[in-house]
């Protein structure tokens, strides 16, 4: 099941086009990923105390809307590919209850902390992708 | 012949791993744009006011590196198509004179300002463009 | 009594010593005032709508201590000066139940939205203010 | 003399009222410090490894008007009180050449960073505020 992030656009992210900015939408991603983390139980100083970190490498954005100033917006997270050592989550910020105005995504890479090396995607989190 | 726009990566933009947080870079991405229209005697004022406006559809990002603080950055932009109403920009930020910490592109869609709807880009846009 | 605004410091206000960059408490200020407005019945769209419009003209803020990722934090507002055109606002945002990490004030100017000159405070925000 | 450090507004800075948000200002501030001590050749991670640092703990911004975007803007700095262990710059950000929008100042605390407590300022920085 889908994972809802909910956000309020906030006035500074309102460009003079009376619309969110684009770049702040990964913002918004990574802030729906963390409370993802947070919603499967996994919070991410956790995930690092347990020894393991992911990294960013690619992220893709299409806009098909806007979001603007009081919108009560979210962004669902879904898990769109689980491989050995990465994931990918794709991202839908909706501007109403139905209406998406941006998708995207970001291909995470798995890290052990000690090496900084790329590592298999440990279980928990493994098993909480595989819900999304 | 690529345009090359600097950068001061800003100290609020570095995060607590010690890099710029990837959301900034869609901002380097746009003011790299507009540092273009202007070198190319084409300011987006100018640009709006001669009946055009253009709207990102897509955003591609990939972090291939790091910018931190202190790093004499530059985004280079390069026209990667050129269609009928839309074209791609990639870009190019540099962290050092010769190393690329993210790559990227923009997909833009060209307005006409009365009806809001897609219209071939502009000559003298279609020109600068054909320049990088 | 209080008005309190809850806050998720977002990991992308976070600097690389690991604390909330200056600026962004700025921000912060600004939704805890819109969430103000909500919360006393009076929307900033519908404060607009009914012909009125604020500006801040100063703001101050003492940097006691500093907001960390994870942290939850709120922002209390309180009215701390209520004149026949303008108001001060005051903000405590804390980074525990009971800590205060920075405190600081901004000063609002009412204006008419007909004129854009100085009014006095309509009475259903007066009658607000008068309350935290 | 005053220094004067340069700045292109972003288009993400403004806001749907075309003007830039105010905590960003405060970035700009932090940027034109930046910009100083890099001037008077002081740069500052040289100042972090001569064994100092500096902490912001006040700041105070009068929004007497606006930047906008495609301002040709500048913060001039200078120093308005020189103390023991600390400092406190003034700040006027320039919309034009003889136009000031907005004014303010941070309060700096020096700190030695092997006890991080505060210390006086050291004599290579008070020469150079003294300039200022």
């Amino acid at each position: 099941m889908t994972y809802a992030f909910p956000v309020v656009p906030r006035y500074a992210e309102i460009d003079q086009q009376g619309v969110v900015f684009n770049g702040h939408y990964l913002t918004w991603f990574d802030e729906a990923f963390t409370g993802f983390l947070d919603h499967v139980g996994l919070p991410y100083p956790d995930l690092i105390a347990s020894g393991y970190d992911v990294m960013v490498v690619h992220s893709e954005l299409d806009y098909g809307g806007s979001v603007r100033w009081r919108d009560a917006a979210r962004v669902e997270v879904a898990c769109e590919r689980q491989g050995t050592t990465s994931f990918t989550l794709g991202f839908s910020v909706y501007r109403s209850a139905d209406e998406v105005a941006v998708s995207g995504r970001n291909v995470y890479v798995v890290l052990a902390t000690d090496t900084w090396t790329k590592t298999p995607i440990p279980p928990r989190l493994a098993e909480a992708l595989a819900g999304v």
